[in-house]
């Protein structure tokens, strides 16, 4: 008894989960419900049983198998059943009106066979990729109804009466199950498709973010904060990557709904399956550099210690343009991307040159020097006039003169912000790197290359979102910032 | 006309090609043909007639809806119908046998009260996640049959017949089709499962090729073979990326079909779908990699060519092992895991000592001499105790002194094969390169991270092979070279 308790207890936390989880579960429930009860009255009145009579079971069965979550979805069912009916109908009658004027045996023969034929070709029809796509339901419909109207027609010979009684009753039912689901609050798949969106783009900024903190945390201060930062980027990144079938079934539904944005000339969901497949893109590179997070081959702390302002910046740079972008979306209004790209680009730069700025890596000191020592051979590899080669090339460097230099370059390479190569210059002061070999730097190089591939990776985010933001007609932003 | 000629051959082209495709699809069209004339008999033959009735069409129905391509399918859908209809019909009539006993209006009132309440609580239970995914299609045929009966028995009172033939009807239409589903040239959807597995390992292992054949292209010479090379890349990648749905459905159906293999205990189904996980994993870092290859900023040709044969042996390593899972998979046979996995270890050494081999690149020299030089700060920085730090220090060495230490580090850290050493000489003292940044040796860097990653995630496919091997019980093979 105690065990059934506590499984009954399970089982309506579960259901109760359900409903709380998407209250708009509880309101289609209830909408299915009324729509039967409202269509069993067509059979349970008097009046209009006489019209109707034993037929009145099609539109409780279209009401059953119609009524769907979506609104694009239910339209989808609705026009579908009734056009395959339509159809299905008409051939009906013409193979009926033919097979009419033979004997009984010929009759049953020639129904037979057109039975066979139209049953064969309108399986094999199913198979064909854009009819599976778009009209798989009307087609299994179509061969649903042919059958019973043909085979019906053997018995009772005024099937023109069924088929216009069984026509009335599924108008009824897609009629009753579109009111149902376009007025009553109706659940858009196109809004359903556009809020995913949001939510993708939102959840790929939680997994750069986690994936940030997870590689540069300091190993003892970051702690409780960390534990949790695993999860999201697996979760979020897995739901974005996931995500491909539910996204088409939307868009299919989608294209099936009323436009409600009039000024526009065509359908944008299309486009969001195609920002689907970039975002998708984008995703791989979150897991090959969570890979990089995992992995168990590190580069050592104090390394990545070196270049974790940069890459902090760009990491910080792809979540902003990705929120940024969720938000456009989200409010449907035109963000300036030049301003974004140009962010991303500085930031590019700047790991670039934080990047180019160590041509070997240093050779560090804890003498009190505030300057960290370049190797001699960075300046003789790169057989540059160099003014101090003879000094340079006869001893191991170990004085500044190499930084001015290394700096110089910077300069006139990258303009990157000052601000930042600040902030960089006391954190290199306190580096002991005694060696590193290429072997050691090379988790970091793929890294921070997988971060740079990232970043080129959501240009084509960027491109999808502005294709997204011509075709479906979002408004520009009214902030006087915008430099067009 | 000649557009409509056009249009009609296009059209024809395209249906012939989806049947040459998979003959399997007309056999399938040809079985539901079949089965919709044998089931129309149910209606056209007199003796029969009789006893069913215009519930025939239950069963003509019962054959459109039901029959479905893979054996799995039409199990599932058929047993769903057939319990759905039972529990149906058992509710139906507790219901009845309440309301029966009062009055008309009263009758009407239950009768609406229990459509309502049965309507909602079973549009509820499908977004219950365990049901949504096992009993979706039987929770709606339960409504359907529910409100068939319930609201025709406010009408007829000779209820329990109508359910009864009902119910008969329903059996003869699944029976047919299982029969036809089951015997007649059957498509198991575990087969389908099974053999998209191993479709999907020799995509990896080509998309592996290409993806090297690309990055080790010699601008001139391979020409022709590597413009076709992106393609494969994509394609079978992509087609392994976005398998989820289509795995999970084929092993959901797969799962209602009967076993086949008495000797195991239980369904591997599950397990294909968890290797199919492992294998999109596996697919990400193959995505990454491809964007390694597309990169705009690459390391130059020469330093990727010192690097191509040991990343050649680990690439060709990961696709012996690919292949070779296929080929157990597709036989049904173990393989020994241990000599796959040792070798790809070996690979990685290599590639491993390959690039430890190289602390900080090199200094080429054109004149003649035939062993290339280290760089100082490499033995320097390594700190160890050398016995010509002094020499070493205070210039730049050209001397050939460096080479024995790097060759005995080597020989002592890895033992890595003398044969592809011995090819790698003749090509390091080839090249000529003056420099190397750190930037430079970046996208190199994030290749070979990427393919050692590879390497470590194909470890994973390789644990989930084995246990599928252990849960689908395949037989051990026959060759004599199994060290077990």
């Amino acid at each position: 008894v105690e065990k059934m308790k506590r499984l009954a207890v399970s089982l309506w936390h579960k259901i109760w989960e359900v409903g709380r989880e998407d209250p708009r579960r509880v309101i289609h429930s209830l909408k299915v419900g009324l729509a039967l009860t409202l269509v069993s009255f067509l059979y349970l009145m008097e009046p209009i049983f006489k019209g109707i009579g034993q037929n009145a079971m099609w539109a409780v069965m279209t009401v059953v198998v119609v009524l769907e979550f979506t609104a694009g979805a239910t339209l989808y069912k609705g026009l579908n059943r009734g056009f395959g009916t339509l159809c299905a109908s008409s051939l009906a009658f013409f193979v009926e009106f033919i097979a009419d004027k033979s004997g009984k045996v010929f009759h049953a023969v020639f129904i037979g066979l057109s039975v066979f034929v139209i049953g064969f070709s309108a399986t094999y029809l199913r198979f064909i990729p854009c009819i599976k796509k778009n009209y798989d339901y009307g087609v299994v419909i179509f061969l649903l109804t042919f059958n019973l109207i043909t085979v019906s027609s053997y018995r009772i010979h005024n099937v023109l009466r069924i088929a216009k009684v069984r026509l009335y009753t599924i108008a009824i039912g897609c009629g009753l199950c579109l009111i149902m689901s376009l007025l009553i609050f109706p659940n858009w798949a196109g809004e359903e498709l556009h809020n995913s969106t949001v939510t993708k783009l939102e959840g790929l900024a939680r997994s750069v973010e986690a994936c940030m903190n997870e590689y540069f945390k300091d190993a003892e201060i970051e702690v409780t904060r960390c534990n949790s930062s695993k999860d999201p980027i697996h979760k979020d990144c897995r739901a974005v990557l996931d995500s491909k079938s539910n996204d088409e079934s939307l868009a299919l539904f989608a294209s099936w709904e009323p436009r409600r944005f009039r000024h526009c000339y065509r359908h944008p969901w299309q486009q969001y399956v195609k920002l689907g497949a970039a975002l998708r893109h984008f995703g791989y590179t979150i897991m090959a550099l969570h890979g990089c997070v995992e992995s168990e081959v590190q580069t050592p702390r104090s390394v990545r210690a070196i270049f974790k302002n940069p890459c902090i910046r760009l990491a910080g740079e792809v979540e902003k343009v990705l929120l940024e972008l969720a938000g456009s979306i989200k409010d449907r209004r035109c963000c300036s991307h030049d301003i974004l790209s140009e962010n991303l680009h500085e930031a590019l730069q700047e790991l670039n040159a934080a990047i180019k700025a160590q041509p070997r890596l240093f050779l560090g000191s804890t003498h009190g020097e505030t300057h960290d020592v370049l190797r001699v051979a960075a300046a003789a590899a790169q057989q540059k006039p160099n003014k101090e080669s003879g000094i340079s090339l006869s001893s191991v460097k170990t004085d500044t003169s190499a930084l001015p230099e290394f700096q110089s370059k910077r300069d006139t390479d990258h303009h990157s912000k000052d601000s930042d190569r600040k902030a960089l210059r006391p954190t290199l002061s306190k580096i002991v790197i005694t060696s590193l070999e290429f072997s050691e730097a090379l988790p970091f190089a793929a890294f921070a290359s997988l971060l740079v591939e990232m970043a080129v990776r959501l240009e084509l985010v960027i491109e999808e979102v502005e294709e997204l933001e011509k075709v479906a007609c979002f408004k520009f932003q009214e902030k006087p910032n915008v430099d067009i």
